[in-house]
């Protein structure tokens, strides 16, 4: 692997949910290790919640146990807090931005075109790690799904879609998506739209975006790559909103800790591919000298 | 299409479940016209069920306002009930048997290696329907699911089987499987043996298993149909109980009424294929006429 002058440096890290009950915080450690700095400061949004109050303390526990010295609580509720030049501060001296669950149209509604969205994109392109959980996860895609029952899926129109915050170009992001079933979501997706690939993230897992559009699964469970570039006939364009929508060949991938995917040349890696970036934390002098082995990665 | 000398002339047809509550009954006017006999005589097996006593006259209630005759009713909850030379003599007289929902490990327990469903083999030769919803149709599988939960599968040992009734080889039929969200469980199966084509039923969607090994979606819903046979790479054989369970390039195709399956091609069918299927009744002369029509097909 390597990066042109052009890819951004950092990480994107889309966690499925429940990433902090099941085992053991592996895939937050992750999070901080990725940002390949000895002592990461993280910034905490917790837009997407409608319980702020409650979930950034918890957050702020979680990474002071983790040994996170400074946990910025940005309690980022309308577009004027966005666009306060203190929060965008906080972020742009962050190496780690951390977006909580909740509800994804809130956290278009309130971030879409403002200064502290801005700055995550800059920070990222400098070498930060952009993670979001749940709501934070699936907000990354640049079209993203915000509501769709899934045993109603597969049904014409049932999939409601809108811009999300545009990390991760050329997905659609869907979290919780093994446990709560949501298969038909990615399908109804693809069929609208082989070209974006449907990537469906486990609870507890969390998929990495590396340069060169190369993924890395991480976490207990499944990141279920939904592919439907293979589809070869749907009868989406032709039947009523509500109708069962037809499609055939679409091509899944369940992949699990360690394993990536190539968004690229569309196939699964192999473990291996992965070894280095999982060894264990590596003794490296300073920031700069990280970020010369990350552009190099 | 056209059957072999050894080809069976009846028809299985697989229900997912719900069968008679959103679509004015379609999915069972279309097994009544399989039987391919002007009146036809139903017998429905209520042995997957722990209320014979409800579901037995709502089916009753059901076939009769479609016009038919002769129900006969068979509340078979003992293996001795299945052996009693009188209800296999009811079943050996009719042309579509019914199984109804429940639990289908009542159903092989009770029934596997009895008269009952010798006859029933013997019936389907000599071209009568065997229909199943829900627990009625897993059983066809010859190794079948009896448990699982979706959200917990694809984690090895999560899905329990065992061996079903075996009416339809080569297939493992999974029901109400948008509405549950089971995909998980039809990809843990084709982890274990891609040779088995997973089979799942959406509520009140049939698939028709025709000769030739033919399949037709009929209903309101999908049928989805999850082809393993195209894995390439899976963990399954080296993780432990419970562990996630990677695979890569499974194939799923959602079918919608008209649609079919060539099960030994693997391939999907177009809605033309099934156009004479779906043509309204034949007005033809006598039962023998339509077994020789069948027989052709």
């Amino acid at each position: 692997m390597h990066t042109d002058g052009a890819a951004p440096l950092g990480r994107f890290v889309a966690i499925g949910g429940a990433e902090d009950k099941t085992s053991a915080r592996a895939v937050l450690r992750r999070v901080l290790k990725l940002a390949r700095t000895p002592v990461p400061s993280v910034s905490v949004i917790a837009t997407a919640s409608q319980i702020p109050e409650i979930i950034l303390p918890m957050y702020q526990e979680t990474f002071t146990a983790m040994g996170v010295p400074t946990v910025h609580l940005l309690d980022v509720r309308t577009r004027k807090h966005a666009n306060d030049p203190a929060i965008v501060a906080q972020v742009s001296a962050s190496d780690v931005v951390f977006l909580t669950g909740g509800d994804q149209l809130r956290l278009t509604h309130v971030l879409g075109g403002t200064e502290l969205l801005a700055a995550m994109r800059r920070r990222h392109a400098e070498g930060a790690v952009i993670a979001g959980t749940s709501a934070g996860a699936a907000a990354m895609s640049r079209t993203m799904i915000y509501d769709g029952d899934p045993a109603a899926s597969l049904h014409k129109g049932n999939v409601k879609m809108t811009s999300g915050l545009a990390f991760v170009p050329g997905v659609v992001i869907d979290s919780h998506f093994v446990q709560r079933g949501r298969f038909t979501r990615l399908l109804e997706v693809g069929a609208a739209n082989p070209e974006r690939l449907g990537i469906g993230l486990g609870e507890d897992t969390a998929v990495v975006v590396h340069p060169d559009r190369i993924l890395e699964t991480i976490g207990s469970g499944h990141v279920i790559i939904v592919d439907s570039w293979s589809i070869d006939q749907s009868n989406i364009a032709e039947i009523a909103q509500g109708e069962a929508i037809a499609l055939s060949n679409v091509t899944v991938h369940a992949l699990t800790a360690g394993q990536g995917f190539d968004m690229n040349a569309r196939r699964v890696l192999p473990v291996e591919t992965f070894a280095e970036l999982n060894a264990p934390q590596l003794a490296l002098p300073a920031p700069e000298a990280l970020l010369a082995v990350a552009s190099q990665m």
